[in-house]
């Protein structure tokens, strides 16, 4: 079971203003991801806007990635629409050093469980290094069950599986650590469970998960360190209490989701420039920005304007 | 107002057996549409396959259709997840000789309706032929609303909305009048409302809709320029009555959709190879191609075999 596959895999933007990929914000990024202490970073996640990116783009990145995270491990996003994409982009992750994939069933037209076990089938069959099932039906539209998390993870490189967040049972303690026996029961010891959806990390981390894949630790690293930190030393109450503080921004994740907010926060940190989303996608402008850095604020993360 | 965006609008598939385009395959489907007078061609639409196309293959399909179209006008298909590949596909689709695009706004996150619309005004600003905007919410999970069509058609080269299948009231014929009334309403008089969803094609014609759509138009193109012929020529009944003996189809579309049932009937009636479609998408097989034969028997699109 590979060691990257534990802790904080921090996923990054992939600043593109005006469209052309800004490799200084990002090498600045992935500077301030490894100096914060990560185990890995994911590069090309929803957070990358992988499926907005061309193939020639999504490789420069991954090398950039690779060569500028010190020996971080990179685990860098192959997801697209059509299977012969995809496999274009494990050719290109690995050959740019990628040190495992992590693989979406994006749809267009619906799939069905066989087909979605046969796209992943196809994958593994040609990949060299181990490959994360991404579960995300908020943008996938793709609902995995349980039990074809069992069949995937019988597939040859699959390592670990991305979940979405809690939602049933109001994500409290015995809920999350009832899902995650589940999901542990269907894909066996071998494969490790990450969480997603940052609200819910800490008590991933702390109801059993191995790993916490953060779209908030691609901007805010050492704040999600420090929470992956206490749950790993075994204060789990700590870790919680840690993750509580961010309520402000958990809030606004709620309304804005992990691409949009942290973007605004790169922006009001002065890691990325304003305008860095790729098209249609806009970034949050007026109130909605505003309300991002009085969120920043109250947890501390942004000083308060003289005066105030 | 475009002559083209009127009557029968014939969407073809794009066979790509073993993930390699079938030029000839793809030629002789063309040439059957403009065979059975057809008013226009829509490559690359959800049943031509287009999102899980190569920009190079997608280029080539729209010059193959314009070929051996023999002058019948081609709508080619523009959808992508970026803004940048949207435009893109533009670019190639005028530089082939399409003599308009279809743009659905595909999603991977989310859009706002601001963003939807600034997408389509981004493309307009680069277009030099008319467009027509794709409601497709079964494969986009994009929900536009009746004052989007309103504000969508306030653009520069927006000429047609193709809209999807009516859905409330059962498909009669009241709620069909009024939706498209509705419709009508918000678009103004300029633009051109098409009707897709080839259950409710005939309905459509009969009910206001300028224009049909059409998937089984791409491989039963006969068929469906005489359900449009007998509407064109004040036949409504008899339009209804041809669409209404083609139920066993209309009930296999339900089940498996455009692109499956289409790629089964040419199949079945020897016009594309088998396992045409794109991975990870799969044909249909067993029983499930085996119903297709018997509806096309039942509609008597094909022969009963000898001794039955």
């Amino acid at each position: 079971m590979p060691e990257l596959l534990q802790g904080l895999s921090a996923f990054p933007l992939t600043p593109v203003p005006a469209g052309r990929f800004d490799e200084s914000s990002f090498a600045r990024i992935i500077h301030g991801i490894v100096a914060a202490g990560t185990d890995s970073i994911g590069v090309l996640g929803s957070t990358g806007s992988y499926m907005y990116l061309d193939r020639s783009v999504r490789a420069r990145a991954v090398r950039t990635a690779v060569r500028e995270a010190a020996g971080v491990p990179v685990i860098a996003g192959i997801g697209a629409i059509g299977t012969d994409q995809v496999l274009a982009h494990a050719e290109d992750a690995q050959a740019a050093g990628a040190a495992a994939v992590l693989l979406a069933p994006v749809t267009y037209q619906a799939l069905s469980p066989d087909e979605v076990q046969g796209l992943f089938a196809d994958v593994c069959a040609q990949l060299s290094v181990p490959l994360v099932v991404y579960d995300n039906p908020a943008t996938t539209h793709v609902q995995l069950s349980t039990d074809l998390y069992g069949r995937l993870a019988e597939l040859p490189h699959v390592a670990a599986v991305k979940i979405p967040p809690f939602t049933t049972g109001g994500a409290d303690a015995a809920a999350a650590r009832a899902r995650i026996a589940e999901v542990r029961a269907a894909v066996g010891s071998r494969v490790r469970i990450g969480i997603s959806g940052d609200a819910v990390g800490a008590l991933g981390l702390v109801s059993g998960c191995d790993l916490w894949f953060s779209a908030i630790g691609g901007i805010l690293p050492a704040v999600c360190t420090d929470i992956v930190t206490r749950a790993r030393e075994g204060r789990p109450e700590e870790a919680l209490d840690a993750s509580r503080r961010l309520a402000p921004l958990w809030r606004l994740l709620a309304v804005h989701g992990s691409l949009r907010l942290s973007q605004a926060v790169g922006e009001l940190l002065g890691i990325v420039p304003a305008g860095s989303l790729p098209r249609p996608v806009r970034g949050l402008a007026g109130a909605d920005l505003a309300a991002v850095a009085e969120a920043l604020r109250e947890c501390r993360l942004l000083p308060r304007p003289e005066g105030h």
